[in-house]
């Protein structure tokens, strides 16, 4: 077994429960190319302060070079006595270049190392998801051109409301996504500050050379006390409550599509490849990706909740309960990143029933609203206006019938101010080519909004 | 690939992001033994009932054994296309002998089956950690009789309150411990009931024998709704509280610890086996135990708040949301288990210093409450023999005395209820003799219930 | 202002920014009447073991009574300067009685009075929400009686998947809730231990009778350690974590409420006096409360998580954390209680629509089930037979009829196991009569359960 | 009782049990002012579109800034059949003024004025709560710059580690804190979007200016789709999320105070106004301050797991759950606010006492990494300089001495690098002398640290 790297004051060696209940080197491999990255960066300020020479820098490099591409064919054995991957590298490279190895961890601590490779980790996810993301955004606008000219009921209550045009309740979706990268990248510019220097707690009374190693692996700055350096988790928090959020809102897109599937709703036939069946009911064609992506939010909410309660009440500065962030982090990442990437390739496969959607306009009175408008067009203050309609629908839904089949006679007989233009504006069909309001969900403002995603997201439409 | 067991009705193959991000098998292979279990009762009833034959039967139960041998020695193969284990093991089963295994699943859905074979393993999990939180009770009633005779004080608001026997802050954890064994007991009470049979959702149309396979299995019931059956998961949210109160339990116990180990209390000196050190500062001594399951506190309340998300606002019956759930309750129970046998070691190393609980007693003012149930004998209402006892404090605060250092003469110009035999109380280290209250922290009760733990945990204590 | 009952030490006076952060007094006021139960019993004790007269009894006791009457009646001033109820109520007494009052706190702490107190309360809040929670049974059998002849379409993943009686579909939330009742009185089994008597944390030097209060409460045993009894806060968590599935419970009917009441399903129609309407658009019939049920389902999780926070790393004894128990336990109960008594009120107005029931189980091949069972009873294994009756639900898929459309002719070339009599068992509504299998959802099993729980809660149906 | 406004369809008025599960005026009372502020904004905007006379418009303004009188007042009643604020005020404007009142909600669903009123009420208490933090850095940084000379120890796994500043310590939380600005100051960029004119969630026919409101109500620009704009609660999670870490940073704040308040740190008295006594320990000085605060931040947590519950799974648009939103974010707010204020009064009044802060410097070994350091100075590479540093504190540990007191020649005999100048390093107050790396915890680094967050916060310290 490699020696524990601080052994040299303990005179009985580790327990092997503690061992394995310590260990982490199960999962924050994940780490292992940005620890490489960071330890060479390090390595050369160490020559640049003249700690190391130029021929350990270059042993250093080219063995931490070797091992990378060692972890990247498989060929690099994690053992779990060397606790972490940061041991793990370290002790597979003094193992085989020997004395310049024992000079890496100079000036500085596992405390700022895990730190500095987790906001390099943490980085790269950031740019793979805002990717994602917006792949997700050309997807959604891409299909609500596709579908530009489809009318549907829109719902609130999970009760028909008012008509909408298709495409702006998934452009909905693309708005939310928009804040979501908008999330991810305010919390990127928050945490890409350089903790290593920090060391322990303290920092070092060798003469560093902090900007050098920032520049180097790319920060905007550097973390401004070592104390908080070591202990800040923000970022994962951050992160979790940002990736807990756009969980929230694919869940809300999942139950849309679950039920725009189901028999009642039938707007949609879900596509062969992405139907599942059942072990026993041989006519199911089961919407299991949406399913999932719902179940899974709970996966995220759970990561933020792990998160924030390792946090409360810490004395400063590092304690070991950090160590189950990473944990956390990952699983999130990982989820919400196969969440998205599995709902941008179900997304152009949408296909929609035209037959249905046009059923989603017929029986809800969908019109009452265009009804009351036009009594305050005629001068009728609209709570009155409001008022009558309801009256009228309440008829209309005693007999059975549409607001259009009650008779001119009748309608005055309740309100005096319709005359007989108002059979011009019964029909929610055109309902959508009369909204006039800004980022309104009819033909005019939905063409505006996929022009201005389309050069958003540069993606050509037509 | 392996044709899908649902295959039959699609044109289109799954898509293989689908495939990738709905399997199971990753992680439900933990299920294969019980699922085996399971499918053996289940042959057994359809046997019984004349569904398939004697020799079918053998066959099938034979198939199983082997399969279950090639687990055991890992050499099974688990493959992502038969998306879970119980998919898998049939596969298996069918590759292995053929057509018998194509009328296993007969008379049962994979709704039902993952539900019995989810609850037979989480049954044998309750029963595994009750044992172990047994073990974890004797070792704290070991070490709390070891050091019976050790008084230390008491603390409220991290502050000196009164003195108490050690031995009655070790035995309060062993009182947690056992409510934490009784939820666990009534939870495997609640959902020790057999699902199996109620097929997808609505049972069947075949005369099975439910009675039998719940004898066979070992429930002490049926599961009387089969659409309640399917989509029951209570005792997933039951147990994962029950399992974050262990936590928030040893989370408390950890807290004590890493406060006793610091260099301010010095009560306890960790043992070389269980500290670790440092990658930067020698001298190190860390409870990184401790604080590990402080910070795993937070990893099992992620899984029941993962849990209950997933619950929320679920239309009947089975939806796939539900899959997310072994995914939390394994890596809880995981968890836990781990925690408790890490500290049910741990704890039998605990060394107390005795200069430090003495050094713990002095200054504090701990006689005060004394004081005060002292003028209460004499007859002075509590509420003013209060006042008087916080007014000597103050006094010998000033002074940085301690209250036995005020004189007889001063102590009647505040009260004149004090006389001299005052002073035979005023030190802590006689106070544990004159606890007189049933359950209280002093010598007389404090053997009593070292007497009574170590009957009901059968274990010899001296 | 009334001094401080602890002011005698200190110099200066509170902080008024302290005082207004640190009352409890706006919200555990709902302790009231507990609290003068309580005290009423301590004093009796504290009379029994002579340390108060039997004159000092009667005073106080009066003097309580006086002052619960003028919470009653509104007359009594809760004050921010007396922190919190108990001391509330304490310096009242003492206004009111004098130096009898000062005694009262005798051999008594507030940190094991507000223990008791807190206990008293949530006995007496599970003692109501079991009431209430048998009140929602009751509805729901009774309504699943009395619409028992109705067939509905059965779903998992929310596809129609196989016929069931409606009235299991209810009858499943029966289930749910009979766990839900379980949990609350195991929960209060464990909790029934009088914690008063472990005064601060020690326990007293006074003789006191905990034996003699225990049952002057109605406690079923003692608290068996002092410093365990005033921090422990288990009953909390596992009530809040109760309360969480409750409202997983209702929050997953509400779902289904909400479904049926949408114009897709049209399964129900709200009746007026539980439907709401829209500020702008008159046609609207919104199911709200149930959307309000399934919104304060996050709240109840809230309360939980924000228990759980507390605990989490709380060294012993009592932490002044622990004041935010109650603020959780109070609303979460409130929460669950009146939901529990809308839905009670809610559901015997629930009324089907018939024509819709019918609807639903068509066009849905809810038969292709039934349809691999016939061929298992023929003698085909069940996952050929799934097979097969796969492949013909996809030709009549294809061709937009039903199962029973396709001819026999073209059914044997599928499988040469069907013969004429399949299409006697090609309809859904013969289906739940043809279910056999123990607590399934066919008419003979259902019958079986609405005379069990008609038994099981004593109420009378036909 | 004032007629529902919808209650022209419904013959049956609402149930009273709905009628309270549902209303919310009770909470949503808060957003009064900001809903007057809406409104004249959008009455304005009627009035200039035409829809209402400048008469009308004077009308309206008079009456609802005379009902923002009376609310100021506490003169304005609060009726529960109102349902809430909008509705509340808007019928008291009709009681006022009459006809113009009813032409209010023209173009406007409570929908989008909610919304719109939440944005408006969120982003003032975002503006206070910046303030809030800003002053507590102020104080946290004054405190550091009056104690910049005292030298502790610094910790990580609650072990001493190196000698700090106790300036870099209470610095490493004004960091936190801007942090915490910075994601409060993000999240109100991202939100301060106008929602009204979405309506119901289609937007209106009505020709409306919603650009012109936006300038009125100081909103950066639109919601850019309806129907994302009335059931976007994004702001209310991400603002719920920044609290939970203000509150993560004052819990860990706290859990530091409360530790050095402990006898065992003594390295600060409480001052009295700031110390809570006890009902039974007359020497208690109990931090409770601290303590409500560390508990508090389970309520906030509580809140966030609520909302983003509430928002799990919920289909567009706009449902009911959404109303919960309030009743966490106010809460939230409140706690928050409560605290920073608290915590602000509070630190002024921190003293340090120095004996204890030199004690704590004392046997700890502290200066074992310098050693180490010094040993890297001579040539020996870092990971053999520790394991000598550590077998050296291995042999004082044992004797009981600290490392200067162990010979050259004993040192020599570990390893030759040593030669007497070591000696001149080894005392931990010199340490932080020598730390040399920016942001280190040393007096060079601190000065500048405490020089550059005087600017930043425009405070004078000397």
């Amino acid at each position: 077994m490699a020696k524990k790297l601080w052994a040299g004051r303990f005179k009985k060696g580790i327990h092997p429960l503690l061992l394995e209940y310590s260990e982490s080197i199960s999962f924050d491999k994940e780490l292992a190319f940005v620890d490489i990255r960071g330890s060479i960066a390090h390595a050369k300020m160490l020559k640049k302060i003249k700690i190391i020479t130029a021929k350990d820098f270059n042993s250093i490099k080219k063995g931490l070079m070797t091992i990378a591409t060692k972890i990247k064919n498989g060929k690099f054995k994690y053992k779990i006595e060397n606790e972490d991957i940061h041991m793990g590298i370290e002790a597979e490279l003094t193992s085989m270049i020997g004395e310049p190895a024992k000079k890496l961890h100079t000036a500085r601590s596992r405390n700022d190392q895990v730190a500095t490779d987790f906001r390099l980790w943490t980085r790269e996810a950031i740019d793979t998801l805002v990717a994602g993301i917006e792949n997700f955004q050309k997807a959604l606008v891409k299909v609500a051109n596709k579908n530009k000219e489809i009318v549907i009921a829109g719902y609130t209550h999970l009760q028909r409301a008012q008509p909408v045009l298709l495409a702006q309740h998934l452009l909905a979706y693309v708005e939310m996504l928009e804040r979501d990268k908008g999330r991810l990248i305010d919390c990127r510019k928050r945490f890409n500050k350089l903790p290593l220097g920090a060391c322990a707690l303290a920092g070092t009374t060798i003469n560093i050379d902090r900007e050098f190693v920032c520049k180097e692996l790319g920060f905007d700055g550097l973390c401004e006390n070592s104390m908080d350096a070591v202990s800040d988790r923000d970022y994962c928090v951050e992160l979790a409550s940002s990736l807990s959020l756009i969980m929230a809102h694919t869940s809300r897109f999942s139950e849309d599509i679950i039920l725009w599937a189901s028999t009642e709703w039938n707007l949609i036939t879900l596509a062969d490849e992405w139907s599942t069946g059942s072990s026993i009911m041989p006519q199911k064609r089961n919407p299991d990706l949406l399913e999932l992506v719902r179940g899974k939010t709970g996966r995220v909410y759970g990561a933020l909740t792990a998160l924030l309660t390792i946090l409360k009440g810490l004395p400063m500065t590092y304690n070991r309960d950090l160590q189950e962030d990473k944990v956390q982090v990952f699983d999130a990442v990982k989820t919400v990143s196969t969440t998205i990437t599995a709902l941008t390739a179900f997304t152009p496969t949408l296909k929609f029933n035209l037959q249905s959607a046009k059923a989603m306009l017929k029986g809800g009175f969908l019109e009452a609203t265009v009804m009351a408008e036009y009594l305050v067009e005629k001068g009728l203050p609209f709570r009155d206006a409001h008022e009558v309609s309801g009256a009228l629908v309440r008829i209309a839904e005693d007999r059975g019938c549409e607001l259009k089949d009650i008779s001119l006679v009748e309608m005055k007989n309740i309100c005096t101010y319709f005359s007989a233009d108002i059979f011009k504006r019964l029909a929610p069909e055109l309902a959508v080519k009369h909204y006039k309001s800004t980022s309104s969900a009819g033909s005019k403002e939905v063409k505006k909004a996929l022009s201005r995603w389309s050069k958003r997201l540069s993606i050509a439409i037509k």
